[in-house]
Order: structure tokens, then C-alpha cells, then sequence
């Protein structure tokens, strides 16, 4: 899909992949600190929760729109989110199990 | 635009506006938070400018798809971001005065 912006043809999905890059990126390294330390204390179990469901949500959106750049970067994301879920939900366990 | 789901005829865009729903209003205690009390502390700058660029770029990527779920959900959270961005300069530009 094509659009002409101050007298260039560009094509869309150039600026969803640049706001892409920069929502996702954004938030990368306190993604990857998190990770990094597995440390899950200022992660709300519930926010995890309901993010990773609406990410999912936005690439079953973005399949279905074919969609690109909600396509790639909800992908990307969800390569993070995924596995902090996981393991908010097994750190909230252990110290259900711990009470 | 339609699609059969379990044999529904669905509107994609409904699986848009939950999705934008689920992602918008997960981090909203803490935004909220955050402007309330104007405590900028555990928000880095370069984040802050960063993700608040890119949320105007899929706005603007949804304004010219004439994609409705992405323009009502990145309007919604630009409307917490510009004055959390707002805050965050304004207390960076103080502390430096103080230094």
C-alpha cells in the first residue's frame, strides 16, 4: 500500500515497522534485565498476564489483516513476554508454596 | 472485513479492539500511578521519548491503513504517555539545574 508523503511515494508499512522497532525496542532492556536477574518483583502478575494475552491477540489480528508490521512485532515481543510469563507464574508458586 | 471463526462471521476488528483493550489497559495502574504521585523515577528518558515516538508512528501507520483499532488504542495510550513525557523532561531538565 502506497502513499505519497511530501512529494515521495513511500510504501506504509515503512512506518509501521519503524513504530515497530521503537515500541518494541523501547522496553528491551528492562526486558532483557528482567530476564537477565529473573528478577520478577516489579511485574505485576496480572499485568503479565493480560499484556501477553493482548500481544496474542495482535498477532492473531495482524495474521488476519496480513499485516506485517503487526505480524512481525508482535512476534518479537511475544518472544519476551512468553517466557517472563513463565516465569512470574512459577515465581508466584514457589512462593504460594513458601506461605 | 469479515472472517468465519468456529463457524461465527466475525469482524476482525472486534479481535483488534479486545487485543488494543488487553495491551492498553494492562499497564494503566501503573500509569496512572506514575502521574499520580509524578514520581518519573523508575521511567528512564530515552525510554519515555522512544516509545512515545513510536506509539505517533502507529498512529499515524493507522490513519493511513484506516485501521480503527489502531488508531483508537495508540490515540488512548498517547494520552498517558505525552504527559508522562512531559513530567520526565520537565524533572530531568530540573535535576540538572540542581547539579
Amino acid at each position: 500500500m502506497m502513499v505519497i508523503i511530501m512529494d515521495n511515494l513511500i510504501d506504509i508499512s515503512i512506518i509501521g515497522y519503524i513504530a515497530g522497532t521503537l515500541t518494541t525496542f523501547a522496553s528491551l532492556p528492562q526486558l532483557i534485565k528482567s530476564l537477565k536477574e529473573k528478577d520478577m518483583s516489579n511485574i505485576s502478575l496480572t499485568f503479565v498476564i493480560t499484556f501477553t494475552t493482548g500481544l496474542s491477540l495482535w498477532l492473531v489480528y495482524g495474521i488476519l489483516r496480513n499485516d506485517y508490521p503487526i505480524i512481525v512485532f508482535n512476534i518479537l515481543s511475544l518472544m519476551f513476554w512468553i517466557p517472563i510469563t513463565y516465569l512470574k507464574i512459577k515465581d508466584t508458586l514457589k512462593k504460594r508454596k513458601l506461605s
